[in-house]
C-alpha cells in the first residue's frame, strides 16, 4: 500500500501533532482511488479484513487490467472472478505474475504464501460434475482468503450412499459449501446431517424447468434443514467469502 | 347402471339383430348424461377402468349433490375430492350412505368392499405433517380404486435416518407416492433408493419462497433421480389415480 | 463388472468366512468409483435395475469420455444423453464401438442384444414434427432399457382425426409417452382415451408465450385427464426411464 | 337519450343554420358526461354500435348506481358485469326494472326485446361445470347485444366423445366462445374441428399450477389450431363483445 | 389433390354403390398422409377452408422441403412461416416456383391468382418500424387466404395525431390487426375508436421490462377497449388467419 | 420541534461558544428519536424539505398512534398513508385534530394552511373510476406538501375523445400524475401529448392477467413516450412526493 | 430424555455386554418417535446440537400440542414458531409452563436458564417497524439456543444517519441478522460496513411490486457486498439458527 | 424544417386569409412524414420541445439511415440510441457529420453548440463500472437536450464512504440519475440523502438472480426513500429525457 500516506500519519502521531484517535480514523478512512470508470475501495482490506475483488463480467479487458494493476501496485493480493481468457490476456500484460484457472474462471496474483489462518476446514461439496466450475471459484476464493479447503464432488442425492459413506469428512468441516443445480436437494440432506453452518450455492446447470438456477435456488431457500443459508445462483465467490468470514471468526 | 339400455343391446344381439361388434361398440359408446350444467361421463368406467370423479372446487353444493346422486343411482362408486363440509351436507341429503373424511376432504359412497385388485402395494410417503391432507386424498383415492395402500409420514430429508431406517418398507412398494412441500427434496432421495416408479406430489405448504408449491414443483421436475414423474401441486388424487393404473397394469 | 470383487465375496461365502447376509450387503454396497470430478454410481444397476446414465450437458468432452470408458470397462451398457458431436468425437476415441444418433443426441455402446424384457409396448407419441428429437431420446433410452417401443408422430389435436384414426395403436400400448410443445393439449386428449399410464413430456419448441416450454408444462400439470404424470421440459430420457420402470413392473 | 340535444341540432339543420356535415359531427361528438368520479362515454353507442358497460369491480355500490341511473335515463340498455348482490341492491333503488343474474354476476335493464340482429349463432362452450359463471357472463352480454346464443357445457377433452358427438352443433355456429380452465386444451381441439373464429376464455378455476388461470391462458395463446384468439382470464364479457362484433359484421 | 381417390368415390356414387351421404363422408374423411416424421393434414382445406401451413421453426430444412413438395404436388397453395433462407434454399430445390419474402420470413408457392373473396378489407397496423416483420407475416398470410389487405405502419400512441389523422382508413376496415411491442397501448386506442373486431399481436421487440413480449401481451389482454382479442407473441400468421375467418364469414 | 434543543444551540452560538458552522451542523444532525420499535427520522424535514410520513400497513394501531403523537408534538404536519379506520381510531385518541379520508385511506393533522409554494399545478389523471383511491392518496399527499393540485378522472384511452377534449387542462400542468390499471395505456398517450414530466402509477385494479398491477406496471415501464417515469403499484404517495419535488424545484 | 433407554445402554456397556463403539452408536442412533402423523427427530439434539423445532403452520392445534408434549416430556426445551393463539391454547393445556410471544408468534417452554454459550453477540437489525415480528422470531430463537442477542430496529437506508450513528454497535456484533422488506437495501449497506457474516432475511411487508417479499429477496441475493447470505422470506427462525451455529463455532 | 410550409401559413395570416388561431393550429399540426416503414413525427419538437429520437434496436441499418437523413435534412439534431457499429456505418454514408460513441452506443449529429438551457445540473451516478454504458447513454442524451451534466461512477453501497465523501456533489445537483444493477440499493441510499428528484435506472448487469435487471428494477420500485421514480431496465435515454424535462421546467 501507499507507504507515504501511512508514514506521514504515524510520524505526525509520534510527534504529537495528531491524537491516537485521529490517526486511527485517518487510517481507517484511507480510502478510494478514482479512475474515472472505477472507484477502487482500497479501504476494504482494513474495514472487512479482505481486499476488493474484481467481478470481470460487464467490464472491458482494459478496465480490468487497469484496476488489477492498481491493486497489485499496492502490494495487495489480486482476485478477479468470472474472467474470460481475453480478460486474462489483458491483465497478464500489466501483472506479469498473474495466474488463470480455466474451470474456476479466476485470475489471481500475489497469492498468500502463508499457512491457513485457522485449523478450521471449509468443505466444498457438489451434487454433480457440472457444478464443479462454480465450486472451483469457491475453492480459489477461500484459498486467496487464506483458508483451509477440501472438496467432495459429484455426490448428489440420487445415489445417497456416495454421500453417507463419506460422512466422516462432512463431520470434520467447520463450514460446508454445497454447490448444486437441478433439484438442489443436496443442501437439505447435508444440512440435516451436520452441526455446522451450510452455505448453499444454486447453479445454473440443468435444463428446462431448472430455469437457469431458479429451481435449486428455491429448493435451497425452502430447505427444511435449519442452518442453511443461500447465495446467488453460481456465486461460488460469495459463498467462499462468507464461509471464510465464519471460519476466521 | 341403466339396465334397460344394456338389456336391449344384449337382446338384440341374441336375436341376431346386431353383430357382436356392434353390440360391443354400443356398450362402449354408452356415454354421457347431460344435466345442463354438467355432462357426466358414465362411459369413463368402461373406457378407463375407473368411474368419473367429482372435483368439488368451483362447483356449487347443489351441483355436486345432483351429480353425486346420478352417479350413485347407476350403482357406481362415488368419489368427490376437495369437498367442503358444506358440500358434504348437500350430498348427504341425497346420498344417505355417503362418508366424509375431514383431513382428506373427500366424500365417498359405494366404497369397494372387495379385496385389493393386486398384491401390489402403493406406499404414500410425506416429508412433513403438513403434507398429510394431500397424502390422505391419495390414500382415499387409491382405496376407492381397490388398491392396497400403506403410509409413511413425516420422514423429510432433514432427518434422513428416519427414512433410511424404514428402507424395508420402501422396497416392498410397487409404486411410491412422495408428497412434499418446501424443498421437495424427498422425491429425489427416495427416487435414488428404489427401483419402482415414484410419483411426486408437490404441496402448497410452507411460506415465503415456496410460492404456494412452486418451489417443490420445480425441485421435483428437476429431480436428478430418474424414474420420478410429477403431478399438479396438492393433487393427491391424480397421483393415486396414476399409481393405481400402474399397480393394476 | 469387476469380477474379482464379486468372486472374492462368493468364495468367502462358500468357505463360511462370511454369512449370506454379509455377502448380500457387500454386493449391494459395491459402490462408487471416484474420478475426482465424478463419483460414478456403479451400484445403481443393482439398486435400480438400470446402470448410470451420463447427462452430457455441463460436462466437458474429456470428462464424458473418461466416465464413458469406466462404464464400458465394467461391461455395462453406455447411454449418454444431450451429447454434442464434439462429445461423441471424444468418446469415440476411447469407446470404439460407440454410436451417435443425431436427432436424439445420444451416444450408446454395448446396446442390449436380447429381446425386450416384456411383451408390453411403450408408445411414444408427438404432437408435431419439432417434438421428434425429444421423442427419439425417449426411444433410444427405452430400447437401451430393453423395452419394446413404437412411435406415432405429428398427431397434434389441431387435426384430431389423425389421432382418433389410429386409436387401435393407442389401445395396444402399456404406457404412453406424449411429447408435445406449444399448447401441450395432446396429453389430456390421449389421457382421456386410454386406460394406461400416460407420461407427458413438455417440449421447448414453439415461440413467444410458450416461454421455452412453460406453457405445455403447465397444461400437462393441469391435465383434466386423470392418470397423466409429467417430467421436466425436453426430458425424453426421464419419461422413458419411468415408462420402463412401469413396463417391467 | 337526451332528446333536446338532438332536436336542436336537427332543427338547426332544417333551418339551414348548420350544414349537414356540421350536424353529423355534432351528433358524433355528442359525448361524455362528467360525474367527477366517472366520465360516462355516451358517445360509445354511436362510435362502436354498443353502449358503455359498467365493470363493477373496484367501484363502490354508490358509484355504480349513479352511473347506472345516468345510462338508463338516456334510454340506453344497462349492462353491469362482475356485480355483487350489494351492488345490485344499490342499483335496484334507482333503476326499478333492473335484473340480477347470480351465476353470471350481471345487472341488466332495458334488455333488448327485438329479435337477434342476424341469423348467426354464437355458441358458448365450457370444458367444465366450474367454467359456467364465466360462460354465463358471455351469454348475458351477447343477448344484451342482440345476438343469438346457444350453449354446450362440460364437454372437456378428458371425455372427448362428449364433444365429438355434438359436432353438428359446433358446425352450426358462426363464432364459438370456448371457456376453459386448468389445461385449457378444449380451445385447440375445437379450433381444429371448425371453420369459424374461436374466441378462447381462460378461467381461474382449478388449483396449484393453474396459477389463477395462467395455465389455460398460455395453452390458448399457444394453440396449435389456427383461428383461435384469446381474451383476459375470466373475461366472458370481452369474448362475447368481440363475438358479437364478428357476428354482426 | 389425389384425383384417383375422389374419382373412385364419385364413380361409386354414380353407380349407386354408395349413398350420397357415404360419399360426402368419404371425401371429408379424406385425410392425412404419413411421412414418418410428419402426418400431413390434407383434410384441413375441406374442414377449415384453408390448407395446412408449415411452421418452419423446429423443423429441419429437409423435413420442410419434403412436406412442401407433398403439399404442392396436390395442387394446394404453399405457405411456410418463420422460414430461414436455408429453409428456402431446400424448398426451392423441390418447388421451383417458390418465393421467399425476407422481412416476413415466408415461403410461398401456388399463390392465389383470383381476386379477393370479399370486399372486406383487413387493415394491418403497427406501432413501430420494428414491428413490421410480424406485420408482414400477417400480410402474406392474409393474401394467401385471398383477402384484401392494407397497411398503416409506425403510428404508435406516443404521437397519436399520426393515427387520428388517418382515422378514415381505420373506419374502412372490416377487421384490424394491431401489431405492437413495448407498451402495446395502440391496441386499446384503436379498439376504442372503431366498431369492428381488433386482433392484437404483441411483439418481442423492445428491451428490458418488455421481457420478450410479455409486457405488450399483458397490456393487450387487459385492454380496456372491448372487442380486442389477442394471439401469441409475434404470431402474425395466427392473427391473419383469424382475421380471414372473420372477413370471409 | 424540540425547542430546548435548538434554543441551547442558538444560545451557545450567540455567546460565541460554538461557530456558525458548528451550529448549522448540530441542527442538521438533529436527528432521530428512538422508540424501540421505531426510529423517527425528525431530521428528514431539514434534509429533504418534507417531514417523515407514516406508512401504516404492517404497523399496529398502537405503534402508529405513538409515532403520530411524537410527530405532532414537534409541531410537524402529520401524514399517514394506507391507514385503516382502526388505525385512525387509535390516532384520534392522541391527536385530537386528526382527519381521516376514506377513499384515500389517509390520516392527516396540522395540515398546511398557507397558499401553495409555487404557481405550478400538479394534475392527477385516472384512467378509470377504480383508480380514484390511489389518485386521492396522491392528491392528499401533494396538498400536505403545499402544492397546487387538480384532477381529471376516468378518461381512459378506450374513449380517447374524453381526454383529447380536455387537452387544455393537460397543457396547463407542470407535472402530470397518471394513475391507471389494466392496460395502463393512458400514461403513454398523455406522455406523447405534453412537454412536462409524467409520473405513472400502475394500480392493482382489474382482474385476471392484470396480475395485481403487473400488467400496467410493465406497460408504463415500456412506455414508448419519453419523459414517463414510474413508481410502485398503487403508490399514489410516492408519485405525489416526486411530483412535489419537481414542482418546487 | 428417556432415561431408561440410555441407562440400559450404559449398564450394558459397564457389564461388557456391548463395546464402547456399540454404545456410542446406540446413543447416536437413538432416534425418532413415531406418532402416526409425525416422526419426531429426538436425535437432532445429539446430531446438530439443537433439538427439533415445531413449525406450526400447516399443523392442527391438536397435532402441535401432542408433539410439544412429547418434546417437553423428554426434558428438552420447546420452541414452536408461526404459532397462532389457538395453537398456544392447545399447547397450554398439556404444557403448563409454556409461554406465548404475540409479535414473534412463538411458543416456548423449558427456556434455557444458563448464561449464553459464548461472549459473541448476535445483532438483529430491521429496516422498518413492520419487520419487527420477523426479527422477534429470530430473537426468541437465538435466545432459546442460548445466544447473546441485541437489537437495532427501524434503521432503514432512507435515513442512513440512523444507522451510521450506531456503527459502534454494529462493530461489536459477531454475526448480524438484517431483516428488511421492500427494497431490502439495508443488507448491502451493512454488509459493506462490517467484517462479520451477515444473514439477510427478506420480509413480506410492503405492497405492490414487493410481491410478498420477492423484491427484497432478489435484492439480498444480488447484494454487491460480499459476506451476505440469505434465508427464506420471513424466516427469522432460520436466520437465528444459522447465526447461532456460527456464533457457537 | 420545411420553410415553404411555414412561409405559406405566415403569408396567409398576414394577408388575413386565415386567423391567428388557425395559423397556430396549422403550425402545431405540422406533422408526420410517411416513409412506408416509418412515420416520422416531426411535430414532436413543437409539441414536446425535443425532436424525435431513433431507437435503433429492431430496425435495419438501411431503415435507420433513411430516417436519420430525413431528420438531419430538416436541420434537426440527430440522436440514435442502441446503435451498433453497423448501424453507424450506414448512417455515416448519408449523414457525413455523424458521430458514434462506442460505450454509449449512440449516433449523433447536429449536436447543440449553445450553452446549457439552465444552470441546473443533472448528476449521473453509477453503482459499478459495468453500469457505465447505460449511464453514458444518459449523458449523451442530456447533452443533446442542452443540459449541464456531471458524473460520479462506481460508488455502490458496498463501500458507502465512496458516496458519502462526495456528498457535496450530490447536493449540487438538480436532478440525479442513479444507474445500478444487481441489488440496486444505491437509489434508495441517494434518495434518502437529497432533496431533489431521483430517477433510477436498473441495469441488466449482474448474473443469476438479477434476472437481466428484474432484481434492481424491483428494488428501485420498492425504494423506501420517497422521491424516487423508475424507468425501464437499461433505459439511460429515458432517464435523461425525463431529467431534462425536470431541469428545464
Amino acid at each position: 500500500m501507499d507507504q507515504t500516506y501511512f508514514k506521514k500519519i504515524l510520524a505526525d502521531l509520534k510527534r504529537g501533532l495528531i491524537s491516537e484517535e485521529k490517526a486511527l480514523s485517518a487510517i481507517q478512512n484511507f480510502s478510494y482511488e478514482s479512475l474515472g470508470f472505477a472507484t477502487i475501495d482500497h479501504h476494504r482490506q482494513l474495514r472487512q479484513g479482505f481486499p476488493e475483488v474484481i467481478l470481470c463480467e460487464g467490464k472491458t479487458p482494459q478496465q480490468i487490467s487497469i484496476i488489477a494493476k492498481k491493486i497489485v501496485e499496492r502490494g495487495s493480493m489480486l482476485l478477479a472472478t468470472r474472467a474470460s481468457k481475453k480478460d486474462f490476456a489483458a491483465v497478464r500484460k500489466v501483472v506479469k505474475n498473474a495466474h488463470y484457472k480455466t474451470d474456476a474462471r479466476t485470475i489471481t496474483a500475489n497469492e498468500p504464501k502463508l499457512s491457513p489462518l485457522t485449523k478450521r476446514m471449509i468443505l466444498v461439496v457438489t451434487a454433480g460434475t457440472s457444478d464443479i466450475p462454480v465450486a472451483e471459484e469457491a475453492v480459489v476464493t477461500a484459498k486467496m482468503l487464506q483458508q483451509k479447503v477440501e472438496t467432495m464432488y459429484d455426490v448428489g442425492v440420487a445415489g445417497i450412499h456416495r454421500l453417507l459413506n463419506q460422512s466422516d469428512k462432512l463431520h470434520k468441516a467447520s463450514v460446508i459449501i454445497v454447490v448444486a443445480g437441478m433439484d438442489g436437494a443436496l443442501a437439505s440432506v447435508i444440512g440435516g446431517l451436520v452441526r455446522v453452518p451450510v452455505i448453499a450455492v444454486p447453479t445454473s446447470t440443468g435444463y428446462g424447468a431448472s430455469f437457469g438456477g431458479i429451481a435449486p435456488l428455491l429448493t435451497m431457500l425452502n430447505s427444511c434443514a435449519a442452518g442453511v443459508t443461500v447465495v446467488n445462483i453460481d456465486n461460488g465467490f460469495g459463498a467462499a467469502y462468507a464461509a471464510s468470514l465464519i471460519a476466521k471468526s
